[in-house]
């Protein structure tokens, strides 16, 4: 069975295809500038074999129609027929109630067009391009992992705000908690690495978008993104975690409206605002290097913020087996993951700075002598994503 | 030297009288229902001696003078005239920039009414006092003890919020913490209780407001309460931490507006919301204990979020040498302090349950392996205060 896993951008769309008896990767690829006037980039890698045309790709079914054309050609493709794709998987973000792995269906498109103000960035353009293949490929299911779902193991009282009762019971104001598939591929991998079921698992998830979520046997007990994904540790752009009665006072001063204010929060805020530089980490890292303060306070902030939330999760786990570090800042900046080991030693967090600044791929890098094994695991949703579409066609 | 410290409410003024040679205080009292059609309830102790008296009091200037009437009588009175009153201090909530110890004049009262929209409860009922007094007793220095003067120690990674910079450097949006008297109180207390200068101390301090704060050395280095006083623990009827992107939804669901969401966040949430049942956590107890279930979970839910500020705070200290309770339901609630307490070996936290049961004042409630120190500690805010006004007017 061959399983398209489609990562969706309002005017991108990216995928890879596994073949789900090896679980091997196929095929990966992408297209860029859908829908504008420039020709998009159209890149595939079949094995060992890359390509890359140029085209005007007008929609999310055009760029589909596209890669299945370059998955299919009759020297370096890898799929004969359009019939081998047994479903397009999906890594959705925000239905409400509605989580869970899914076969997309008006239902589930409207839930998540209900629901586009929780996730401004991520579901509108996913239904839009849903909605498009559906069209286009009725044939080929369509099915939608949703982040929330590996979520629904946290506890009542670690999921439930201090709101009014009926805010919880009418308007689902819950943690709900994202970025399910990232941390489920680091529990299920690090159950195999400890050799360890019940292993007691902290998975920072550190990229564009970042959560941190306490795993108790591959189960999620508490993850720092709450109701949005707007919220917990500072993101690219968007602010993390805030108090929503300062609003009132930025609203007084700036003259703003409430909308206007959210609106900065999510694009001016988290690394953006804080740094003044970039949203980009990497880019922060170097002007902080370069002696700006902003820069360097952004780089801080940042590493308190997850030592904070690491702090948190010993806590609701009563102590850890391991810390993990994943996403492109987990895996790749030593600096950010020795700033937040730095001074654990209550808990038995101790990097082993040689390791951290070498390791590339996976590997442990704490110090023999720490008594939490700390390492870097680089992510694999789209493999989740397969595993769990795979399963629901299947059925 | 005798300063009066008063405690004010919209409705009501709270003080105790203390002899700064001695540290002891001479008499407290208190006055309800000013302004209303009522007669007020005068209350006073002086040593051994309780009165009171029941009286229409108009505003808190008459409020004042009345308590001055009862501290001076003739033959129970421990004042011979108002001149032996060298200061009022207030334990005032929020001037932004102005924090500290401050003499109450326009500028103070002004910043004070500016940030009404932060300290919605605290503010405009304390200005509108400080002006009565000023008023009516022109000759008595009135001082102002900010609580967020404690925290400026905080380190500015800790303090500071992922907004767009411009939030920070002009409109003063910062972690600034409340509740300053009462955790400077805790750290003197514990450094004497502790014999150590240096000690790392978090300390808990539950009540109708409720926050925690980590000190090292007496010095705050981080609190949960943030930019408001609405922030952090779940407080009686204020929500505590909330993501600020839910209000868009609810905005929408609900048809109501954002202040009406914000409004309704600080007087219907917090442990109201969440228990269905009472703002006060004595009533929230019994009920659970009875088996409401939402009760439980409202015991719950602030529970697991001290917990977790506790773990954090770990983090931000690596590890601690005191927990300390206290705080009406910090030094009441065993139940609270058992559930916080519970699966924290990891930290070398472990309670003795007979000691917290049966512990009624200060006293150490830790197990004797526990690593940390456990204890309730009694707060004595009015004495911070004091002592803080004392220094201000003798210089």
């Amino acid at each position: 069975m061959k399983i398209l896993v489609a990562n969706l951008g309002s005017t991108s769309f990216k995928y890879r295809l596994f073949d789900m008896e090896t679980e091997q990767q196929l095929a990966r690829g992408g297209i860029d500038r859908i829908g504008e006037d420039a020709e998009s980039n159209c890149v595939v890698e079949i094995g060992s074999h890359a390509a890359k045309e140029t085209k005007h790709i007008p929609d999310h079914a055009a760029a589909v129609q596209m890669c299945l054309d370059q998955l299919m050609h009759s020297d370096t493709g890898c799929l004969n027929s359009v019939d081998e794709v047994a479903a397009i998987g999906f890594k959705a973000v925000f239905a409400g109630k509605l989580s869970g792995i899914k076969i997309v269906n008006e239902e589930l498109l409207q839930a998540m067009e209900n629901l586009a103000d929780v996730a401004p960035a991520h579901n509108p353009p996913y239904v839009r391009a849903m909605r498009q293949l559906q069209a286009s490929f009725p044939k080929i299911p369509l099915v939608a992992a949703l982040e929330t779902a590996f979520h629904e193991t946290i506890p009542e009282k670690y999921r439930t705000y201090s709101v009014p009762y009926q805010w919880t019971q009418q308007y689902e104001v819950l943690r709900w908690g994202f970025h399910g598939a990232s941390h489920r591929f680091i529990g299920t991998r690090m159950a195999e690495l400890l050799g360890k079921e019940d292993a007691k698992v902290i998975s920072c998830h550190l990229g564009g978008s970042s959560s941190i979520c306490a795993m108790l046997g591959g189960l999620s007990q508490s993850t720092s993104m709450g109701m949005t994904p707007q919220s917990g540790l500072p993101q690219n752009n968007r602010v993390g975690d805030f108090d929503p009665f300062a609003l009132r006072l930025v609203k007084r001063l700036s003259g703003k409206d409430y909308d206007e204010l959210l609106d900065e929060l999510s694009t001016q805020g988290g690394l953006l605002g804080l740094s003044g530089v970039s949203n980009d980490c990497r880019d922060i890292e170097i002007a902080a290097a370069n002696g700006n303060e902003q820069a360097q306070l952004a780089v801080d902030v940042y590493a308190a913020d997850i030592k904070k939330y690491i702090g948190q999760y010993l806590a609701v786990l009563n102590g850890a087996d391991a810390l993990v570090f994943t996403g492109g800042i987990g895996e790749n900046s030593d600096t950010i993951r020795s700033k937040v080991c730095e001074d654990m030693t209550f808990a038995g967090i101790e990097l082993d700075s040689d390791k951290n600044s070498s390791t590339r791929e996976e590997g442990k890098i704490s110090a023999d002598n720490s008594k939490l094994q700390i390492w870097i695991v680089p992510t694999n949703e789209e493999l989740v994503v397969a595993r769990q579409t795979a399963k629901l066609v299947q059925n």
